[in-house]
């Protein structure tokens, strides 16, 4: 039994005889379907009982697990529609503030602009169990937002409270080694998104060696479930390309020669925690862990995707863009899946799409002018640099697929991670290394581009 | 070394990191005293790189450690005039939502009439040891209050978010016995309020007999230090005293003949925490967790203090009240210190002070309208019952001069406590037992003496 | 990291530095392989100083590592003639013996009369890791056994210290599940030795839902690695085969419900341990742990395999037993390895081999006039009674092979384990229920047989 | 709750139910006091059931515990005389040695001398707490042995054993901080017994600031209670006097800055395991540990007394030894107790009391030809060196009294202790510095004193 369960296990008792002591007649006569749980979470914002409080979360959470994602839609509308502001209150707050706008009215407004939802959260979030079930209820609400736009409103309540939830403060990094609880690994397992785990001895390959790690942060209320987590392999040098960190033969190496830290897995974990971000600080406490235990570490380094590339390429040959004019011949020996094979045509799309690649990353923007490619601008954010495209990376099918089997490296380097940070968030200057930006020369300016 | 200090160790090695990535010329170059803090502050709410707000939080902490009172004033009053709402953005979205009073304007509102305060404090929290470092400034903000009431604005920001951070879902339920940490304990002997704790051997009978508890409450971010704990005896019956219950020389009981559990301490460990209400559910979890260990007790009592009842039997003299019409003549026996243990005099003032005692208790109000002792209306609002008085009770020296000696016993029947709660939270009803309610038959009606 | 690896680390730190502090020249210089060896084990027995015996015993144990199969043999005729008695010494404490035959005197035998391998043994534990290379030196020891059957007493000595290391007070019973650490569970699924666990979903199987457990006996000289464990199923009642408790489909059960503990896998997990016993203690501990955690169980019961009997009833249709006389028609039924499925064959068989089962467990003896079956002893010996023989108890390839698909319950009856111990520690009595012991009724008493 | 107790609990109840199920009636039918201990010790040691061992045991630990000392002396007569060798069976054994004096029959002499204590003891060991009642039975012994030496034999069966259990590869050091549980804590203050532990905030003083160690050694069988523990104070000299440590206004220093560790008091805490040695291997260990995390550590000395060197003084002005001549003026000066605080006689004390202290560690033997000072006989047969005497170093009372306030550094180079060690083991060589060995030299050498 884990130590933490005999604590939950006192709270979900009192959540049961919660249920006992409060008005049940009434809690039961409610409907089954959204209607009767819309009329419960009514009772939840207005009761002032703590038990009833426990009682009611837990009944909502319980009938909205039982939904489908119909329900999950129409449920979600009440919430837009009837948990918002209540307009006449605010009104007349409105009213007052501008009469005499001091700093007391003011927080009168802030007090009564803010939705019902908030409190409805913050109640929900009060049961045994209470913050992964609303994690699953915002798994349902950006599902539903993909059919209904308007539902963005009720996504903001959530974020809200999330990131208030979440705050790095309550985040724990934990080592996860072959020692860790079968359990957990398990869920490592499921979760991996970049290179698929295979199996438990693949896993064991990444976790077990010397100088293989992995990190996740943990969250108190969501214990044993991690967030997000790293994958992290200890090298004599930055890796051009991912098969060899992953080989079942490799031979494991002395941490203590190894001079670089090279990152090559992140996961998000929680699809309902979408938005709310944790990455960023995961990375520099790796970084300074591995730095304190390693002090002969010099260079932190990801092995990155480009997952799409190879769309944005398509893309561009679909707009016959002007950027592919100098490659359109090669272009058709993608055609042969295994391309990547015949050293000729590999040769040719090496000349051809290491420039593109570049220009992707560097120059390829989205509607709110930054780079379009997500792993960038994660990197990017945090303050790495751009450092180096790997040719013939990952030539696994997914690897050839999403980006023609090219890898990227983003460099962390302490001291200007600031800096980058700041050139990137302000002015979406991307840092990048000569070569790099050496590479795109070749291409037509952006700007050309854009007036073609 | 404690389990946790890993991870404290590597988050303060990345604070101490950051401060040397920053520009430290210019937080360095910042004035000593009041002006240089607000300047960091400033910086502080307008920064975007996550490692600079790190190390500018520590350097805020660092440099309002170093205030002295008079500072805190002066800061404190920068805070409510110019961390405040900003008038013009507001001004502007009040406009817009008169105009198009919708959800989606009503939430610009709701942000905009944020307080830039609540910002600051968020960011003022991400440091290593921020949460504790906060608390401690609000300690300092309620002193000032006490000179200050406008700063009570500033301080409903601090409620604000120490409410979200504070939830119940973080707290931890934790035994403490004679195995725990001496570090702990120590807190403990420290922050016990009710019945001090004279030295180890003191502190070892409330915790390692069979048939004493203590538990505590405690927080992620505020590990090691409880916030609130609570002492229990496991009794025959309910107890009319407190001399037994502390006695060096009792021999202890084997809890599985208790059918009582006894709630006679109750103590807030945490100053800068006040008004952030966790006790109430301190009990409801004890008592679950007790029934799950002993089935066999029946019944969930305190032993509680009457902490103002001498004062206010004093201001009821000086005011000449008819309440002490019959009293009147029995009141200076009190003048001699040792009355208690003079047989004739005990017997005379307990017909004199116990009616009075219950209707301090029961009729007794404050400006709210809710009763005017604070240990009534912490038990009362928890939906406990005021059970019986208890005619020396207390005899030490703190327990004659505030309350003459007489103690009261707070029932918590789980089958009543949501109904007494809402009783007493939606009409002010305090449920008490049948003696209770006949003893205050005999005094003038509250009517008569508010007319008088 | 392991909590208890820090603790591990000083002690190798210490033994590396001791490796350097010793008279490494004189160590180094002795040759390679066993002769090398042999004086590096003289000098181990014979100096003072603590050091250098941590880096003597490491030195040993390297060196015994890197040994084949056919220099054990050899060391261990060495330890045979040269690390036992020293005779002279033995003879002189002889005569002082014989002359005045007091307590004194006979402890001076004793001691003088100790082999000089249990210093050398001891010593060989003090170094980190000597328990463990002690125990797969003994395996090597057994190895070499089954060849030379003299190194029987170099073994008595390895037993005698290993009962004394080993002994109950020090193993640690833990219960296994999902939350245990990944590389324990690992081995366990190496360890299981009777109902092989296919991969680790069907370890999940066994360790994760409600009614399934896993105990292990663990020793702090080898943490981490099992001595023991037993599989528990909770069941409604006494399984009669191993099918539905190992399926992968069925629906796991609410133990508060079960009213059945099964003992359904036993398996010692480290050959160098052959014969020390801590399975029967495994057992009660268990049953106690069980009774505590769930009242409901009143029955406590193994299924257990005979792994022998198809091998007896070969030997004994070889002799043309009488035993066989009336169902030797049956017999070649058994050829077609899908009999279990034609009823028919089935039906025949059971009425031919069932009588004849209950036959090899009560009556079929060995040499030592014990039942020939290792977990008949096993269990009676503890004191079980042998309850029932399940018909078509294991389909399993195995189970068809070693036992013809039938499968045993051995009752564990907690009022009379003493009583049935003893009557058969003592008369060699297998106490067995009423219709085992019918069934053998008309099969030809054993004195027949063994007059035939 | 301790980790560990549910464990114990359920062997506990193993135990409570063992009782239940063996013959009560006779275990109850036999008399109280020796002849009825006496009667459970001879069925101890002929039972075979596992269960009845356990119940035998615990009710002759319950037993013996209600015994008063001159019951134990009777009791350990009886364990002397009827619980030794079994005459009959040797005297067999020695005939069949003497007609064939192999290996096999050696070892038949080895286990048929061994007495029949032996095997008692060890199944007094398995019962719960069995080890603990044992450590307390041998306390009883050797208080016994004070008036009967005979007793000594049984004594020797006792440390057999205990050297097994007590192995070192049991022994596990744990670093005792602020954070121990109290319970422990408790302990410590008891067990001091070089320089008094007065009250918690002096046990803090030697925990908690980060210039301050304390390791203790414990075994799993003694859980939570230490064997031995040492205090270390880190410094940046080699100190001289005690009083600089101890003291409750000095200033804690950053340990990374210090260049010595002192061990200024170890304490043995179990009289039931004198004799046992662990000492010397607690300090190495520490060592290790030490320098492991503080690099900056090059010294590693004692801050010792000359616990008998005023009573050896003494004895030799009683015989009017001619180490005296010299110095018989400056004696009576020590009459006045405030001689250290008066500068004259203080310095005529040092120039006639340090060579003589110097003396009394090398030169002073006991009977068997080793130093009589008990501390210097510890450090010294673990390989330290006698590096320096240092006048008024202790004087509290007890310094004072003990050893004129003077004490003693022995100073740990890890290069050395194996020489050291060997040198003092084999030839009794006293390592000493240049300064210390001089100072003896004004002295008339051993010879001359032996012969006087």
């Amino acid at each position: 039994m884990r130590p933490s369960s005999v604590f939950n296990d006192i709270i979900v008792s009192i959540a049961e005889r919660s249920r006992s002591l409060v008005d049940l007649a009434r809690m039961r006569s409610t409907p089954d379907g959204v209607d009767g749980l819309v009329e419960l979470c009514q009772q939840l914002v207005s009761t002032t009982g703590e038990v009833s409080i426990i009682a009611l979360a837990q009944e909502v959470h319980a009938r909205f697990a039982a939904l489908d994602p119909a329900d999950h839609q129409q449920f979600f509308r009440v919430l837009l529609e009837d948990f918002g502001v209540e307009q006449a209150a605010l009104r007349a707050v409105v009213e007052t503030y501008l009469a005499d706008p001091d700093e007391e009215h003011a927080l009168a407004l802030h007090e009564t602009a803010e939705p019902r939802r908030q409190e409805l959260l913050r109640r929900l979030n009060l049961s045994p169990g209470g913050t992964r079930a609303l994690v699953s209820m915002r798994t349902a609400l950006l599902a539903a937002m993909a059919v209904d736009r308007e539902l963005a409103l009720v996504d903001r309540d959530f974020v809200h409270l999330f990131t208030a939830w979440f705050n790095r403060g309550f985040l724990e990094l934990q080592r996860m080694d072959w020692y860790t609880p079968a359990a957990i690994l398990d869920k490592i397992i499921v979760y991996e998104a970049v290179h698929e785990i295979s199996d438990w001895d693949d896993l064991r390959r990444r976790i077990d060696p010397p100088d293989r790690r992995l990190y996740a942060f943990f969250h108190p209320r969501l214990a044993d479930d991690p967030l997000i987590f790293v994958e992290v392999a200890l090298t004599a040098e930055t890796p051009g390309n991912i098969g060899a960190i992953l080989s079942a033969d490799r031979e494991p190496a002395d941490p203590k020669g190894a001079s670089t830290a090279v990152f090559y897995s992140i996961s998000n974990c929680q699809k309902g925690l979408r938005g709310i971000s944790f990455g960023n600080f995961l990375i520099k406490q790796v970084v300074e862990d591995l730095r304190r235990e390693l002090p002969g570490l010099k260079t932190f380094v990801t092995l990155s995707p480009l997952p799409q590339f190879a769309g944005w390429l398509q893309s561009l040959a679909e707009k016959d863009s002007p950027l592919l004019t100098a490659v359109r011949e090669a272009l058709p020996l993608l055609e042969d899946a295994n391309w990547w094979q015949d050293p000729d045509a590999a040769g040719r799309l090496e000349s051809a799409l290491m420039p593109l690649a570049s220009w992707h990353l560097l120059r390829a923007r989205n509607a709110g002018d930054m780079p379009v490619d997500p792993v960038a601008r994660f990197h990017l954010g945090n303050g790495a640099r751009l450092e180096r495209l790997n040719w013939l990376a990952d030539t696994s099918e997914n690897g050839l697929q999403s980006s023609h089997g090219i890898m990227v490296n983003y460099l962390y380097k302490l001291e200007d991670i600031e800096k980058n940070h700041e050139a990137f968030a302000n002015a979406g200057v991307v840092t990048a290394s000569g070569p790099v930006n050496r590479s795109v020369r070749a291409l037509p300016a952006a700007a050309e581009i854009a007036a073609a």
